[in-house]
């Protein structure tokens, strides 16, 4: 049973025991549909975006609607409140009078703290500009345990944009409290890890290597973790467009890569993946979306008490 | 059981029987949550808000979902067919094959009564420009009640924007018909009670005082009603700004209030109360989102002959 | 029992025979409502609507609702990824994972055929630009149905914007799958008919008049198709206001008409009907609003292989 009124800020919020306890929860969800089918019923979740995406809005939407339960809430801020000038702690006060569970997206990092502070509710923040998105994280770690059968002992790659990229810190900030594996960090010398990721992963004795090739480093994995480069990281145009393309998946670059290698991706991908790639076995990005509902659901479920 | 499409535009079309009953159902249904869990079933609620108002939506969605109906809707002008050139009256005719009860916010003041000449099924008016808004006028009535156990003989203070807020009008115009109510309308000259407001409360009979002084009128109050001074309401920004801060509630302006004074405000909140005074036993506008979200669960089940 | 992951694009995709089938499922919703009040429990239907369009997503929502299934989904492409660069086939992809059956409005031409390339579920076309619309044909089909008993021996006219009207080529390509109807094409000549159109009435030996007089050629009619000139087809707001008036019905011009002439139109309607007409017995366009709803119940049912 969770205590009351927990939020969920940052992946670090859940505990080791908690993690696996999802997973394992996940995987039942996933053997036993049925049994869940009316779990959350009379139970609401609210889910206010003040920024749009669908993906996160959706698969939470969809957790508690197989969970039995209902669902309201807005999908963009010039639909809420906020237009009026209403702060978020005055959103969240109101909200926790007509929800069970609330979970939110803010372009403000920060914001999720705010909201915890007023909640009477549990909370779980579903991103916070380039901050925090803990339930990727989940959604991530079920796929790489589901694909690998475990969480230590591997060689993860991680591509792209990992500078920037919230979902790669997060990644290895859960990755970290599983043993032996090692980090391969691949990305133009502009998006590499930051500083304080990088201490992270000399604090905690992990093994890691930082390079540019994505190719060279392929065969060694037994994941690889694309991100998208985002346009509204880059201060020009021209820097963009230099490197948005170098970092792509294709079919060749797969060639030596192990046969039971998985390759996730957190989505939207614009075109680090080659589409080629879609129909590989070792794709499992959609298949990640199918977990992400399902850790989503465990969660609902735990915040609430009817994880039992 | 209410008359079929029977159509709610503005507080004075209850009377006061049916405020009453209405009350008397939303203390029964706080007693008694599970009595009412599946009352709406297979029933739907339309929320049709041709302008963006989070907390009366939603608080309309909470109401049907916990009521076990379902809700369909849209939650802005351009998700609408009024963008094509839809008239209010065929969006009405329309939905009304889709839903069993209706809901609308419209900024055009007399589009209820459009909408209550093409429904076919009951409908409840959710709010139109300046003019209605009788689900927050209940929303008050409800928190009164219960924070003072009567509607009569009672000091009301008004305070703020008491010329274009209509939840202040609509207040005035339902505790009128509750009998020895003394009214203290609190507002810089410029945003005083209009004429025919005034006109209402001599005709009653009815005790009140105009005055420009909020700190003073403090002490003898059972009611402390604020409201915000809404930007929109200026013709320029120096009036706003030179007024806007003159009617902040702070801890201070509190220290004679008497201790079961309660503070109300139909929020959103901009800074008219100070969160200081959030943790006051006295603040009750939080409260007020509650009772509000009950009164229009009342309301659905009256108008819909479930309340049986 | 509906094929796996069948996908309706074209009203042309289904047969006659399952067209009959679902006109016979829509009548037997009609007097068996509670029959089917629990039929989709614990299925989603997601509504991806890239484009806003009120009255289909709702009219598919409150079928899903009747039905006892659940929806989630978006109403416009702002509150998409699509704002991020996902393609269509991503989304859908993803979305496969979230819901039972998809329905999708987007303003690309061919949108759907993607969609249905990378659906893993079920998946009905809402509309696509000025190309298919299939569920619209369904609702005009069952209304005539209703209205007359039968989809054959009818003089139907056609009237408006014939040229680029998806509705009204949707609804000659199915009508002329029923013998022995007549077709009267009543437009302006910069909005005939389009010759593919034509040529299909010719192949099917089809009897057919083209002409410019709406009033004339009223008495004769069975059934007629009022049909919305749509400013944005239009070069010039000259042609647009010279154009959009002279096809106006009004009582005037239905003095002639048979008693029991049926009128539809896809809506929403601007000024094509004068809403005097409204109150006209032959006026059958907010009926075929409610015939929408039950065939897309039907469609759901039965591509959800829950017909039976």
């Amino acid at each position: 049973m969770a205590k009351e009124n927990r939020s969920i800020i940052n992946i670090l919020d859940l505990s080791v025991e908690e993690l696996d306890h999802l997973m394992d929860l996940a995987d039942r969800i996933e053997k036993n549909k049925e049994e869940y089918w009316e779990r959350c019923k009379h139970k609401k979740l609210a889910t206010l975006f003040f920024e749009p995406s669908t993906r996160t809005r959706l698969s939470f939407e969809a957790a508690m609607l197989e969970l039995g339960g209902s669902v309201l809430g807005f999908a963009g801020a010039s639909s809420s409140s906020a237009a009026k000038g209403e702060s978020v702690a005055d959103t969240i006060e109101t909200v926790s009078n007509y929800a069970d569970i609330i979970t939110m997206r803010h372009p403000k990092e920060g914001a999720p703290v705010v909201a915890a502070n007023h909640t009477s509710v549990p909370f779980i923040n579903a991103g916070d500009g380039g901050h925090f998105h803990p339930t990727q994280t989940l959604a991530d770690l079920l796929t790489i345990r589901r694909c690998r059968g475990e969480l230590s002992g591997l060689t993860i790659g991680l591509c792209g944009d990992l500078k920037f990229g919230r979902t790669v810190h997060s990644l290895i900030d859960a990755m970290l409290r599983y043993p032996n594996n090692r980090y391969i960090l691949i990305s133009p010398e502009e998006l590499q890890l930051p500083e304080y990721e990088i201490e992270k992963l000399k604090e905690e004795g992990a093994e890691f290597i930082q390079t540019t090739d994505l190719e060279g480093s392929i065969p060694e994995l037994d994941i690889l973790y694309m991100t998208r480069v985002q346009k509204e990281r880059f201060f020009n145009e021209e820097d963009y467009l230099r490197l948005k393309d170098i970092y792509i998946l294709t079919k060749e670059k797969l060639e030596n890569a192990k046969k039971d290698m998985a390759i996730l991706h957190p989505l939207p991908r614009v075109n680090e993946i080659s589409v080629a790639i879609d129909q590989d076995e070792r794709a499992k990005y959609f298949y990640q979306t199918l977990c992400g509902k399902q850790m989503r659901m465990a969660l609902i479920l735990y915040l609430l008490g009817l994880d039992q």
